[in-house]
């Protein structure tokens, strides 16, 4: 068109899974990185904390209930781990225009730092704000499965282990308040944290997460 | 008097040193700490990063150039490290009456991240006033040594490895931006930062340490 060469290259979606420990959403955040992928969309999956280096060290740390964090700490922790991966992974990927795909990521920290180890909601924005810069999820799935049921599967994982399991040992008070921190911004935010019911199979509730991601594709 | 029972219990001081790697503060913070407690004055003493398990976990990240962490990544960890102390270590000694030297506190960030870092001081203070809440330092001491000197002096210490080094590697620009941002500290806050000369033996520059802090006695 005109002189202009045009790019080609449109920044990519990022869309991020959300909810308490054994919710499923890490098969769904892969199942919807296949179904992109047969699309032709370049995907990059992440998770958090984690996704470097750093993030990954860190992780190790935040998990280990030999560090007992405060949830000052706990939330620094996490905000470091999130600017890193912001930085050096998320942005130059949507940059690419790859959609990225992230197991938790910021509303993580409003439901567990904010509301069940009630730091507040403001401080934890103000940091979420410094950590994250531009780069904000365009859809956030927050994977919706009973409490008492999500968290029997979380501490049957093999995967969970006494060095990992700092938030798999918190009491049911704790997670149903996670659950309800989530709900809250689900519904002060209801075009961007969309709650998905996890009850069925994989393949029924991946039926439910394409639904909520459609209109993006 | 009259019916009350006196606690008997003063708040401590809270003494922290600062100053370029190699400057010679770790040296002045344990003569310090000796000559308080002939006086018979009870000390902690502690340093930054570090000074609790997770803290030191965290140290060992952030001075490894394996992790390479961005300026903000960088800051946000040492801040989560500065929380655990002040709320686990500082707090809790200072109300129980005893003085707390720190090697390195919160100015660090100020000089390091966000000046030589270019973080900005606004970043650092906001970051700095919610991990330290009302704990702050009575004095600050900042060992002033010729950049060129302390460098070389921090480079050949044994205790220099390559998995601790990412300061030590930095350029002599770099140190030379955290004296500058040392000194503009101190000319801002002059009653509480007060810039030490540092040249001299230990005891040449003792005896100025302790002519600095001894208002405090």
């Amino acid at each position: 068109m005109g002189g202009l060469v045009q790019s080609g290259c449109m920044r990519g979606r990022f869309i991020t899974f959300e909810g308490i420990e054994g919710c499923g959403k890490s098969v769904q955040h892969r199942l919807l990185a296949d179904h992109l992928q047969a699309s032709g969309v370049r995907v990059l999956l992440t998770r958090e904390p984690g996704g470097t280096p750093l993030g990954e060290a860190l992780r190790s740390l935040v998990l280990d209930p030999a560090y007992a964090p405060t949830p000052l700490a706990e939330l620094l922790v996490l905000e470091a781990a999130r600017t890193q991966l912001v930085a050096t992974v998320i942005a130059p990927a949507l940059e690419r225009g790859e959609w990225v795909l992230s197991d938790r990521f910021a509303d993580a920290s409003s439901a567990y730092q904010g509301v069940a180890r009630r730091l507040g909601l403001a401080t934890v924005a103000m940091l979420n704000a410094t950590a994250c810069g531009s780069i904000w999820p365009d859809r956030t799935l927050v994977l919706d499965l009973d409490v008492e049921t999500a968290l029997a599967r979380a501490r049957a994982r093999p995967t969970t282990t006494a060095s990992n399991r700092r938030f798999e040992d918190e009491a049911l008070e704790f997670h149903r308040a996670v659950a309800a921190g989530y709900r809250e911004l689900a519904a002060s935010e209801p075009e961007r944290v969309r709650m998905v019911d996890a009850h069925g199979t994989p393949a029924e509730v991946f039926a439910r997460v394409r639904e909520a991601v459609e209109d993006l594709l």
